[in-house]
This record gives structure tokens, C-alpha cells and sequence, in this order.
């Protein structure tokens, strides 16, 4: 069997969103994919059913983002597949995983704040410090890449608004990491890039509310797979030309 | 003969940068090419070449980027495919134009400043009007989409510096007006974009003054093969999912 | 009698905004004010009413914003005031002048965008030049400055949206222009600031449409004089701290 | 005695940087001073040299920044001055405190990241809350206002870079914050702004391992007078005309 690259992704959700797309996408292009997210029964309940459609995924629940947590995810990703036919690196990272609530300011708890930073900021750092420290380790690809860390960010990534202070704390942090990142190790050919997803994306929890026209209409909600296609496009650009961050959003989107 | 689409680009030097990698990857990906320039030979020289290559391009030199010189240009477009197989409905347009000295302020001329403000601003409003025009008339494709306007930008497009305020000055108001854009339109499902370059494109130009090891080394320099990727990865996102903004340098570029 | 510098403004309009509150602060700051504009008559009117709340100003009207009219006007302004006692150097300089329409794209002329570009491009590097040049042969004052350059910009500035494709491509090119200088010209000295203006300003023209509840309301107009206060602030910004760019808002003004 | 509002700075130092300037600025311009910080004795010793000075200032150290301490240090600070005479009203306050490292990513340690959080952005919440609930008790001064928040930022706030992900991450996430409460409370006329400090600020330490031309070149490094001088001015702004942001920098800093 060919080589296959290892995508991790965290953040999974409930399988409807950003997270779940990007495996499902990664898995038909051919990639294994390693799942962290907190809940551990939907996180497997996903992998069975990527591998039921002919992937090979596999669920690393943990139990919070420290560091610790996230370095033994590592661990036990890349101890998975050592025994693996061909090579199987860890090549693509995805950071989907976000904390953050919209409410008026003085509504926002102390645990609330805590938890979107420790979240959004220092989570993303420990597994931004795993990937890099994996991605080192990797020749170059044929597209002149290590490996390629993806962000995925919000409009409150470059905007803070009137119900998002602790939401836009967050993702603004983590946008600046990976800025950061991005020119600390675009020298080492490790591709860091962030997407600003400004509008609703469609999934069961954002259509309850609205309309079946809403859910229906493509012009107006955005599609998860249409942000994992842009996620393998990202992946795919090769060194002369990375982008470090893009904004997708429906047509119709008023901004 | 099935449905062809037309791509128009504005702009195409001397058939080794951006424009031109544009319209030679959208020709293998299926699309009729309308090449604007003021360069007739040149253009013409470059038309032939793409028409060697199985392509189906045509030259239509501009003296100026006056909006009647630019209308004029779009009926002659329309016109040379109205008799075409399938139908031939112009789908994506370029403006890959650019006018701007890099020097000190006060060496910048009157006709210098004039030229980047005729060029860069009044003459991109009239390339958009006829595109913005022709693409009302168009029906939504399998994307969702009426069409895709793409404008190249620069790092000037979002930072003035010590050497460019000439530059930066039209390419900022470029941008500007390629978000109005973006934000009217995207309304009727028409796509705008705009890919801010950071970095060196090789060509022939840029080449001559620098070591082959610069030339050969695609962690420095951006292949305009890879912008013109770019540009196709643009035009095919579907209606939920659009970018108007991302950026593209080589992988070692310091920024 | 003692130094008294001066100030030149660009656009004074009806004498009820920026440009106009910021000759009056300024003459009431003991500046000699040098009024430039295109309407002569409203010009005079203005320059006579400073003259007699005890200023020292003087119209120099332009027929247009081309470089050879604006060092025409920087020419009279030295020659005017060549015999006054004590120095008469031109220390501030405010481009207050601006050109764009509100308007659908595709109801924009080819002569309004022209126009844009003319005065919000063309114009205010003829106008920076003539300034620049001027504070070249300035000695240091006592806050360590050679001169102060000043553009009055807007939200359109940094953002394009849908009525502004005009105004906000003008806009955006000159903060680029500001920009550029505020670097290149820093190291000799020379002080260039920008402001955003975000929200309507207070004026006869303003106020007519609208009921006297908003006129009154000084949490949701912005107060020209208010501005004016701010250059003054900009203008005594000592060395070692100076400000680029600012953004101005009614405390009420939704963003 | 006349009534004497209050300032609130937290984060002071060693009495040489930006906190001890607003702090002996706000103290001459008529303010009482109260002090907030984790180093008990220094702030005792900087608080006495107000007095000593004629001011009206007093330490309240906190061992950390948590909700409950800065909680239980506004309750004192209100409680001080409860018997003053004349109106004591907290009407000014700064968030001045930081913590972030330069060094390359894989440096920073687990427990730096956590700091940078646990001040920049649950710490300045903590904060910003005491601030919000006590300045929604005044009513409007002279210039429209119940309070001015200000935060202190740097060129890290608005981008990462190289050696600056843990910095970047936490002001980033401070400059979002600042954003939403500007947003948020403008509209109840609590006024709050972001100083962008681009360069070295002249103090004990960073004048040590640099020569004495540079401490003595306005030029070239920030005098800290001179930003709290800035956040005088936008104390005062009236309503009709607030800033939310301004950068500040040495003349002849690169940037």
C-alpha cells in the first residue's frame, strides 16, 4: 500500500461542521486521518464512520488542551500507525477547535473568559508546538512542504463587536499566533495558514432555528465542505505562492 | 463543440508574468482567451502562441485604458465569438494591470502620479463596468456564480512604504474598489477578488539582474504558473464559500 | 511682533467644516492661516471673517488641484507674507480636500471617478510635494518638528462598501500616500498624520436634512471643531511620540 | 476642596515607564491616583513620590489578576477616598499591565503562555468589568463622558511576528477586547481607546544596554510623558469626537 500522509484535525464537533468536512474531504484524497476532541463517544461514533466509507481514521479523545494532553495525543497518533503500510507522516494540522460566547460584555463569566483563552490561545499553543516539532522531522513533499498547520478563524478574528468581547479576544490571539508562525517557519518550509469564515455555516444546530429556505439556499449559509475543499487547496499550494490567510464567505453575505 | 467560457485578462506584459500564466492555464482548463494590452505586437505574438498550444486566444490591443477604448474592447470580444460552437459567454475577468514607480517621493513626476491614478484606478472602474455589465447578463453556472472578476494586488495594496507612494497610492484605491465590489455584487452572485502578490514573480525581468541560483530557488521567487493556480482555484469556488482577499508569497519570504 | 507660523488649508468648502474649524482654532492658536480652495468667492468671505475675529489669513484661490496652480499657491502664500515681522515659515499643512460620490457602481461617470482620482490622488501629491519641499528648509521647532502634513480621511479610508466604490478607491489611496511620506519623512522630521473621520459631521449642509434633535445631539454628530482640536493635538505631538493615524467618532456612532 | 476625580493604572513597574508617567501627569492635572500592581513595595515607594509631590495617590498592590482581587481592589480604592473631599469619582482608567516574551516559538514555555493569557486577556477582563460597572454609576461630565478606559498597546496588538507569538497572542486578544467595549459602551458614553506604542520606551532598563546617544535622541525612542500626555488628550476629547485607536512612535523609528 502507497504512502499516506497523516491529517490531524481538533475540533470535531458534532460531525456537521468545519472539523467533520476536512476528514471526510482529507479521507477521499487519500489521507489517514487522527480526530482530538473532548467528547469521546462522538468522536469515535466519526471515525467509524469515515472508516465505514473506506477511510482510516482513528479517535484520540482527550480530556482538555493543555499541553500534556495534547503532547500524549501526539504520541499516540504517530504510535498508531508506525506499523503502517508506506509512510505515514503527519503532513496537514487543523486548529478548529474554538471557545467563545456571544453575549453583552458584563454577562461574560469569569470561567467563561478563562475558558477562551485557555482555549483559543494557549490550547492552539500546545498543539501548534506538537505539530511544528512533527513537521520538523518531515522532508520536504513534492510540493517543497514540511507539512501545513491550518487555522481556522472567524470575523471576530479581525473585529471585535458588540457581543463578542470574549469570542474576539480568542480568535484575535489566535490569529496572531498564527501569524507569527507563519513567518517563523515559512523559512523552514512549514506552510501556516488562517481562514477568516464570516457567516453561518449550515449544520444541524445553526438550521433548527431557521427556515428550510435558510438551510436550502446556497447563497446565504456556508457549506463545511466548500471550507475543506478551500483547506485542500491550501494544502496543495506549492512553495513559490502560500497564502497565509483568506476569507470565505456566502454571495449573498452582507459585510 | 461543447459550451466554452471566456476569460479576458487585462494586462500581459511580456508574456512571462502573472497575465499571462493566466490566460495559459485557464486555456488548458477549457476556457476561450480575450488578451487586452496596449502592446499590440506583443499581444499578438503571445495570442498566436496560446492558439499553437490548442488554445482559442485572441489579441485585442488597447491604445489607452480610457472607459471608451475598454467598451470598445468588450463589443469587439463579444463580437469575435458570436458566431462560436456552444456558447461563448465571457465567465472570468482579469485586471492584471499595474502603473507605479518605485522611488523617492519627490522624484516622482506629475505624469508619473497621473499615470498610476489613470491606470490603476479610473481605468480598473472601466474594465469592471463592461465586466460588471456582461456578467449581469449571464445566468448562474454549476457554482452558482454569474462570473468572477480577479484583481491582482501587491503588498502596496495595504501598506504604504518609504518607495512607493506612488504604487501604493493606485494600488490601494484598487483594493478599495474591488471590495465595493465585491460587496454590491456578490449580492447577484457575481464574484470578486482580490489576490494581494508579496514577493518577486520570475520572468525575464526580474531574472537578469539576479544570481540563476535566485531564479532556480522556488522558496524566493513566486512561479506566476502558481498565482494563476490561485486564480483558478478562486473561480471555482462554489456560491457558499467565496474569498475575496488572500495573499500569496514564496514560502521564505520575510514579511 | 512675535513668530506667528503658518498654516495652509486645502478645501474650506461652505466654511462650516473641517477645513474651515481648523483655521480658526488654528488662527485663534496664533497661526497665520493661508486658505486654498477653488471656490474664490466663498474663499474671501471666509479669509475676511478670520481677519475680523483678529486672525491673519488670506484666500489663495486655485482654478484646479494640478501641480503648476498648487505651487503657484505655495509660491503667493511665501510671497504674502515675505515682509511680516518676526519668521512666517509654513508649519502646518492640512489637505482637507475631497472628492467622491455615493453612489450604485454602476451610476459612477467616467468623469466623477476621473475627478476622484484627480483630487484625492493627483491633487494631494501636488499638494504634498509643495509641502514637503517647504518643510525641508524648516529648522527644528520646539517640539523637535520641521513641519506637520494632516489629510482628513474617512471610514472609506480602509473599507470599501457598497455606495463608495468612488469615494473609498480615492480615499484609500491617499491614506497610502500619507503613509508612504509619514515613513519617508519621519527621519528628517517632518510630521504626517491621518485621520479617519467616522460618522457625519455638523454643518449647514449636513444639518438640513435631518431633524433638530440630531443637530443638537453631540453623542451622534461629529462637532468640526472637535476635529480641529485634534490636529492641534497632532501638531503638538513632540518628537518622540508622534501619531499616524487616529480615528474620530461620535460617542453614539454605531461601527 | 474642589472635586477631584480618580484615575485607576494598573500595572506601574518600577516607576519609569508609561503607568508611573500617566500617573504623575493625571496626578498634576488635578486626578487622585490610584495604583494597582503585584509589586507591593515598589508601588508604595512610587505612590509616596506623588504625594510628596503634592498629589493624592495610594497603593493597592494585588498578588494576581484575578476577577476576585481586582474585585476586592476597586471596593478599596472606592472605599479610600469615600470621605474626600468634594466628589471622588473614578473617571479614568488604564490598563497598562502586560506579559508576553520575545523569543522564538519553541521556546515559550507552557507556563509563559499561560501568563500572557491569564494578564492580557482574563486579567484585562477582570478589569475592564470593575471599570465598566463603576463608570455606569457616573453621571456625564463636561465632555459628555461617565469615564474614559484606556488600554495600552504595541506594534505586537495589530501583528505577529518572528519572536513574538506569546506577546502578539495576548494583545491581539487585549486590542479585540478594547474593540468590543468601545463598541459596546460608546453608546452609554464610557469612552474607550487603544494606544498602539510602536518602539522603545526610554526607562531604567532599556536605557542599560544601549549608549548614551540614544537615551538622549528623542528621535529615536519614546518618551513616556509623552504617551501619557496622548492619553490626556484623549481623556478630554468631548463626545462628539472620540478616538478609539492612535499609534505612537519616535520620529525616526523604521516601521
Amino acid at each position: 500500500m502507497a504512502n499516506r500522509p497523516i491529517l490531524v484535525v481538533a475540533g470535531i464537533g458534532t460531525g456537521a461542521g468545519t472539523g467533520a468536512s476536512t476528514a471526510r474531504i482529507f479521507s477521499k484524497a487519500g489521507y489517514r486521518v487522527a480526530l482530538i476532541a473532548r467528547d469521546a463517544s462522538s468522536l469515535q461514533t466519526f471515525a467509524t464512520s469515515l472508516n465505514e466509507s473506506g477511510g482510516d481514521a482513528h479517535a484520540f479523545p482527550i480530556s482538555s488542551y493543555t499541553h500534556s494532553s495534547i503532547h500524549d495525543a501526539f504520541t499516540a497518533i504517530k504510535q498508531h500507525w508506525s506499523g503502517a503500510n508506506g509512510k505515514a507522516e503527519i503532513r496537514v494540522a487543523v486548529w478548529n477547535t474554538a471557545s467563545g460566547v456571544f453575549k453583552p460584555f458584563l454577562s461574560v463569566t469569569e470561567e467563561e473568559i478563562k475558558n477562551s483563552a485557555d482555549i483559543n490561545i494557549v490550547g492552539a499553543f500546545a498543539f501548534s508546538r506538537e505539530v511544528i516539532l512533527t513537521f520538523k522531522e518531515n522532508g520536504l513533499d513534492a510540493k517543497g512542504k514540511r507539512g501545513t498547520l491550518l487555522f481556522t478563524g472567524a470575523t471576530a478574528s479581525i473585529r471585535g463587536n458588540v457581543l463578542t468581547s470574549s469570542f474576539a479576544a480568542g480568535k484575535s490571539g489566535l490569529r496572531a499566533l498564527s501569524q507569527s508562525l507563519a513567518k517563523e517557519f515559512g523559512k523552514e518550509n512549514i506552510h501556516v495558514a488562517h481562514a477568516i469564515i464570516d457567516g453561518i455555516i449550515l449544520t444541524g444546530r445553526t438550521k433548527a432555528p431557521r427556515d428550510s429556505d435558510w438551510a436550502e439556499n446556497e447563497d446565504v449559509r456556508l457549506n463545511a465542505d466548500s471550507i475543506a475543499e478551500a483547506y485542500l487547496y491550501l494544502v496543495n499550494q506549492d512553495r513559490s505562492a502560500w497564502t497565509w490567510e483568506l476569507d470565505l464567505r456566502p454571495a449573498h453575505e452582507k459585510w
